[in-house]
């Protein structure tokens, strides 16, 4: 996070004197301000997102912020993409292919909607057509509660199912309009939706699924994929703010 | 998990040449060893701890480690008890209160069972009597997706229920026999227990929630309160190794 600031930071034509620092209490999350572009980290997983979120939008309501545009940007498993592909989420769909985030709260089950901006999802694939050499797609982000057995993967400590049921499952999931998978999206989508704020989801895909499960691209060619959500994000950002 | 670590280290008597130093290659978990005791943290949340313990197990497989035993050591929210007090946990429940993992794999629901090992509760109940100062009770530990809803609080962004529900709820959760509440322990347990390996639970109440949800100890207090569950356990480990 403290990164995206300082390139924000950078981005922006902000003064030295405004440079990003860590505001965050803990070592639990990073929280970093350039300008008016707050980003905080959210650890892995919907549980840990829920706390960073339920705690960012109490501070951005103290905070008397408004017109807030969120977005999770990240890394992802892709289906049927060339890696390295950003996908910008229509919706955030649970590991059965629902758009809906599910919660046990006192003990009874309630689901929540997880469909994403649509005027959002438009003007981030109008703002990619514009980068050279970033190819982006809009489609649904699948989002599961792990990253090994959750998204069908051979290579965790567990597998108790075949190659062909793993396939067979991502191509339904493919089907069903999902074009990638990650750990975050659909609690972020639910409870902006909830919150009434715009939210966004953009990831890069750092594999194809349908094709393995191990990452082999070089590590410096990874370390460019994971700048692409920044650099898309970042151009969004400096054009709504009207800066060239 | 560096602090503990040095402490472990000190603790057991090792080396200066043994120094523990972080093993982990990325930021998103902190790894330390220190003699036999292998320290690594899991972020927050039931996937975060997910990841970490797939991959835990296998690196432990290939190192061909065994008569391994893991803890999952914290804080928590206490139900009914004195802040302050540990808590040994018999079983691992969820937000319902029964004692099992349920995960979507390949779209399917599976449920693993949750329960700890019972001899364990019982040394490390056995080990805490001889502390002074430290107070420990054995019950169920229930293991939430959340911090705020979830565990019924009313001072997260959202709260759709009233004093009296949560006071009602977590009340149905104490008579089941449930004594602190947490995010990580449904998952340690279910995942230990397919893998084989014991597994303990041990965490420190900071609040009673059938009394409140803000922590208002001072913060030297829980400092020295947020080390009791390593200090039980570095005296367990101590003991097991015929140290003194």
């Amino acid at each position: 996070m403290g990164k995206f600031a300082r390139y924000i930071h950078q981005e922006l034509g902000l003064s030295e004197s405004e440079e990003p620092k860590d505001l965050a209490d803990t070592d639990r999350y990073g929280m970093f301000k350039a300008g008016p572009v707050l980003s905080v980290s959210h650890g892995m997983g919907m549980p840990s997102m829920s706390i960073m979120l339920n705690e960012l939008l109490k501070l951005l309501y103290h905070a008397r912020c408004s017109n807030v545009v969120m977005f999770r940007m990240g890394t992802s498993g892709g289906l049927g993409l060339e890696p390295g592909t950003v996908v910008i989420s229509k919706a955030a769909v649970d590991a059965c292919f629902r758009p809906r985030y599910t919660q046990i709260v006192l003990g009874q089950e309630i689901s929540r909607p997880t469909e994403l901006d649509q005027g959002l999802v438009d003007e981030l694939l109008h703002v990619a057509a514009q980068e050279e050499g970033l190819t982006a797609v809009a489609g649904n982000t699948m989002c599961a509660n792990g990253f090994y057995e959750e998204q069908g993967r051979l290579d965790g400590a567990f597998c108790d199912y075949t190659e062909q049921d793993k396939l067979q499952y991502l191509q339904k999931g493919r089907d069903a309009g999902v074009r990638n998978l990650e750990m975050e999206s659909l609690c972020f989508a639910a409870l902006c939706k909830k919150a009434g704020v715009k939210a966004g989801v953009v990831c890069v895909t750092l594999v194809d699924r349908l094709r393995g499960d191990q990452v082999t691209t070089p590590h410096d060619t990874l370390k460019e994929w994971e700048l692409r959500p920044q650099k898309l994000l970042a151009k969004f950002i400096s054009s709504r703010l009207g800066i060239k």
